[in-house]
């Protein structure tokens, strides 16, 4: 791949120069007014946009600068996992505050990280001062036939890929005070799910959503976008050691996929080839919302960023 | 074009869902975990991200919030035309304080004005709360042969399109506490000059920059990205009234186009196609840097945002 352009002089070209050095080859054609990037004929451009502020999504001291810029992509790229797109590229848009100047290296090798295990490349980018920081992440990806929320229909199978709930007992233990417990590489280091997405769509999934909100809330943008109902069993719900199901439903960031298909899927090939399990959680119904069978509290509703 | 999705609830969404109503059918396909979209056979895929960060990037109350928020996306834009590339749509992902909220629909608005004006869509975003207001565009694109900032070859002729100076004149008056002046227009309703950049590349343009940061400092990415001196002649340069060179070389945020050209371009055309002019202002000469014949001061350095 072609690296950067020379840039210009001045403050905000010596902060992008120290990130693009960090990311070597995987920063590919940055230094223009643009990136440009073929995609492969036939293939529809796959694009969305994600932002992680501090304070509002993560609390520094959490976890690690490069942890928590990793998720940040992390996050992004689980949208394309969604569509089952492969990804292009990804643009990193950073406000960085005083007080982040000195942390911008830990920034780059979590963006590096993502970017690395998605198998893609850092295109473009743009940096700012504020008061806050925040990682505004766009991913472009390509796909043939996209996996959509609103391709659930009456009398599909539901799964889930992964075990939920990790995200949301490390949550619940940092903001206890506590160190994040057993499951905090699960909070720490998620895996955006792009491989296993081209597989399940392979094999017939017809609608993926990531859990991002939670398993609850996450189902309720299937529900409306496909309308129907989604039944979800409680008891089959995969959980991490130690953790109910009630909390699991609820775990945002989980960055696994509930997928909708009209045909079984090989749960068994599923884990031999990715190392976790493909859990069948519930069915597609007539009607509309999300309903949980089993659970001994009323469904979750996830978590709102933009609640009052 | 197919409108949004049925979304969830939560606050979040209903924010989002005000936004969607205001765009009304300039925002396509919004909704899903990512936006799908073909291109041409055979373009690139053209991609930049732009943030504009409250107090950093602008000062509340100078402009309307629509005009503000028109502003920061037509920067973006403004990228996409420095490649001659042809708006395919843009992903909106605002930070939106508290004293923000109710200002949600005349950001709206001026994210729509933009679109609108360049004959494009909204086809994904992000909200997110956050203590400043920020705006990120990404803008995507397509083109058949980019116009990149590292196509300027010895012998080129240097032109620039519009007057320059109108928003450094605005900015200047507004930070010494007065209103914006005589230009306020071109401070407050910058155009990207798309229809422009395409005009240029078609008659034989080989390289391209937008003044987002004053003419003399993105010569100097023009001059490094391409291995060449740009000589511009101060006296040429094309200002609007009653502002001099020396600050229409500095005037950031034109989003006018420095444009190389190997063959003479017809600027009596060019004015009658577009309503403004077309001035030659320099060549392109073995060396490197910039350097300004007939100014009285030394080039200015431009604006830096991330400077300390």
């Amino acid at each position: 791949m072609s690296n950067a352009l020379p840039l210009g002089p001045g403050a905000e070209f010596d902060a992008i120069r120290s990130m693009l050095e960090r990311w070597g080859p995987r920063a590919s054609g940055v230094g223009d007014d643009a990136a440009v990037l073929g995609l492969p004929r036939g293939e529809s451009l796959v694009a969305s946009v994600d932002t992680a502020v501090e304070n509002r999504h993560f609390v520094r001291g959490w976890l690690t600068t490069r942890e928590l810029a990793r998720r940040a992509v992390v996050a992004a790229l689980s949208d394309l996992a969604a569509m089952a797109a492969t990804p292009a590229g990804v643009l990193i848009s950073l406000i960085v505050p005083d007080a982040w100047r000195d942390e911008l290296l830990g920034l780059a090798d979590g963006v590096g990280d993502a970017v690395r295990d998605a198998g893609t490349y850092i295109i473009g980018g743009n940096i700012s001062a504020g008061d806050e920081l925040s990682i505004t992440t766009t991913v472009l990806g390509h796909v043939y036939v996209p996996l959509a929320r609103s391709g659930a229909h009456v009398g599909d199978r539901l799964y889930v890929t992964g075990r939920l709930g990790g995200p949301a007992d490390a949550l619940f233990r940092l903001r206890d005070g506590r160190d994040a417990g057993p499951h905090r590489d699960r909070f720490a280091r998620p895996v955006a799910r792009i491989a296993e997405a081209r597989w399940l769509a392979e094999r017939g999934a017809s609608a993926a959503i990531d859990i991002s909100d939670g398993l609850a809330a996450d189902a309720r943008h299937v529900a409306a976008a496909s309308g129907v109902r989604l039944v979800l069993d409680s008891p089959d719900i995969p959980c991490v050691s130690d953790v109910p199901a009630e909390l699991a439903l609820a775990s945002g960031e989980e960055y696994e996929l509930l997928v909708a298909s009209p045909v079984a899927l090989d749960a068994a090939e599923f884990e031999a080839r990715f190392g976790i399990p493909l859990t069948p959680i519930g069915i597609v119904e007539h009607g509309s919302d999300v309903v949980v069978r089993g659970a001994r509290v009323a469904a979750p509703s996830g978590h709102d960023h933009f609640s009052r």
